[in-house]
């Protein structure tokens, strides 16, 4: 053992096969079941690309129909989870409460001691309603105001949009956040992904995988980033700055700079693309491309002075702001879009299942350490 | 990556460095900071041994006494984790109430948003203490008992007892517990602990790796196995069978034994010769080995016919029944232990932190595979 050299970070290591997320990093490609990104963002929903995720197809018209219902349906919530988010306190961070909400879902889940392919199938359906359901609800309640209830006739996105704004959303916004919601719906072995597949391989329920795999999302490294872009573009807007002057400035005190550069992308972050555009269409429909402006002068700045592209939290951060989301929100939306391939993984995992155990390399005091009596210390 | 080959389960794959826990599979060897667990078990307490793992050294008398100190100080609760202990149906099984219930600590944690080691230190005193008190309160409350306030007089596993069954337990049940809580303490990168290190690497806090910690160990394959291992024994019994042929008939059967061989350990699991001591023990005070006779029968036949060595698992269940424990309390009491490592290992990550994002063998559909429109489907 104490020969063995850590692979820090697990980079570049193979920890499992799987046929659901295909990514070329140098190409800057990413695929869902062998299809194009690009191609979904243009012309997929999230209910069609969640159906392509779990199922390894694109669902004819009748599947379709039938998984919509499905997640339709699954927009039911025990009265104890609203229970739950009533009885926080309402400056709780949404991704603990979501946390939360999502291991006590389980509880009332009639599935939960099966972990069949069929039931985590049926599980993964509620879960996707009812993630989306809890952040919006929440954040209904922490401000005070009165709850919405899901609209069986509306989308995954739409619906997501009414119960959090309390008011039918645009063709625009819903499309918006589709197309976001597309975008983050699954990215390989990120580490969430990783967490909720290490959680499942010990056969463990979905429910504990997914609530493992919201605490990693909630990290600063991972889902954390776009809202720390976000944060930045505030302070440079309050400030009045020149954005390249204030980045040049955070570069000379060594900060870095969130949103930039990914473990797995060497070239453009294929996500980015998409997010880039809808931060500038949704911009100029809403007549202030403020965000979108600065962003883009801190891309070419950042590209130029540390050849680092922009990843998928870059533009997504004005993009959620444009559509009127909390800052405190973008990475319980990921987690929103996320449940689906969390939820693919997990099934994945536990249809052919092996434990995942690594090793260490050992670093600490040699063996033996002889134990001293408390006197001898 | 086609070219790839996935080393499934990451088995024998070094994941991290880690200066904690030193374990050699071939000799048997498990040791803490150098310690062999052989002399641990014989002579340190639970607490030292969490003193140990958490800083690395031995603590002398003054430092032991406030580590104890301050541990016994984190002996309080939110009342509206209490709340939720009394709303959850009383069929809920223990893991899923620990692990939301850990979760939901998070929310009245003062430090939640503080990553820093000297927080995730005072963090992990209150896990510690909070996780063992969640256990015990959900117990008394499912089975309609009064609760019973924490003692600052007793040790970590005295305290445990008393809050569990409402009586000073006796020398023996705190001391024979007390060692099961030093030899479950620590098992380098299990898959709970792994996840853990997965879910803190996003620079997540440490709830949120615990959590999902808890999810971890609720598998089957994880902490569930002693449980596995306890129903078998009780099966045998119930139909007065003879466990060799019991046994023999589920050999016959492709059926596997819970309990038995180890991922790592290819000789007898040094944690297994101390809980077959204790079984006996325990047994023998009571005036009732029932359950030490079997599993020694069974171990034998297993041993002799598989070449498997009996696990932690193992002799652990019979430790824990002989101790009046019930049976789907082995796993939670397993997390009473195994939060003193998980604490140690996610403040051992954020301290030298490096994100854990492996990839995937893409073995899917190739790429790219074209969209094709709804109608030609």
């Amino acid at each position: 053992m104490s020969t063995a050299v850590a692979t820090k970070g697990l980079e570049g290591i193979v920890a499992t096969s799987s046929s659901i997320c295909w990514i070329d990093g140098d190409a800057g490609v990413l695929s869902y079941r062998g299809i194009d990104i690009h191609q979904l963002a243009k012309h997929s929903t999230f209910e069609e690309t969640t159906y392509l995720l779990w199922f390894g197809k694109l669902p004819n018209a009748a599947e379709l129909a039938a998984f919509t219902a499905e997640l339709s349906a699954a927009r039911t919530i025990s009265p104890k989870v609203i229970d739950l988010l009533r009885s926080v306190p309402t400056d709780a961070t949404p991704m603990q409460v979501l946390r939360t909400a999502t291991s006590l879902l389980s509880i009332y889940d009639a599935d939960e001691a099966d972990s069949s392919h069929d039931a985590n199938v049926r599980k993964s359906y509620r879960l996707t309603a009812q993630i989306a359901m809890i952040v919006a609800l929440f954040d209904r309640i922490r401000k005070g105001k009165p709850v919405v209830e899901a609209d069986p006739t509306l989308t995954h996105a739409g619906n997501f949009l009414w119960m959090l704004n309390g008011e039918k959303p645009s063709e625009t916004a819903t499309r918006a956040l589709d197309i976001a919601l597309i975008l983050h719906a699954d990215h390989e072995l990120n580490a969430s992904t990783f967490a909720a597949r290490v959680i499942a391989a010990t056969l463990a329920d979905i429910h504990s995988a997914v609530t493992g795999a919201i605490g990693a999302l909630k990290g600063p490294l991972h889902g954390g980033a776009n809202e720390a872009t976000m944060r930045l573009l505030y302070a440079i807007d309050k400030a009045g700055a020149d954005p390249v002057e204030y980045v040049k400035q955070m570069f000379a005190e060594k900060k870095k700079i969130s949103g930039f550069g990914h473990r797995v992308y060497h070239t453009e972050d294929p996500r980015a693309t998409h997010l880039r555009r809808m931060s500038e269409e949704l911009g100029k429909a809403a007549g202030n491309t403020k965000w979108f402006d600065l962003s883009q002068k801190i891309e070419a700045f950042v590209k130029q002075e540390k050849k680092l592209n922009a990843n998928v939290d870059f533009y997504s951060a004005s993009t959620y702001t444009t559509l009127g989301i909390d800052i405190d929100l973008f990475t319980p939306i990921f987690a929103v879009s996320r449940i689906s391939g969390w939820a693919a993984h997990v099934i994945e995992q536990h249809d052919d299942n092996r434990l995942i155990r690594p090793r260490a390399e050992y670093v600490g005091p040699a063996y033996p350490t002889p134990y001293t009596r408390i006197g001898q210390r």
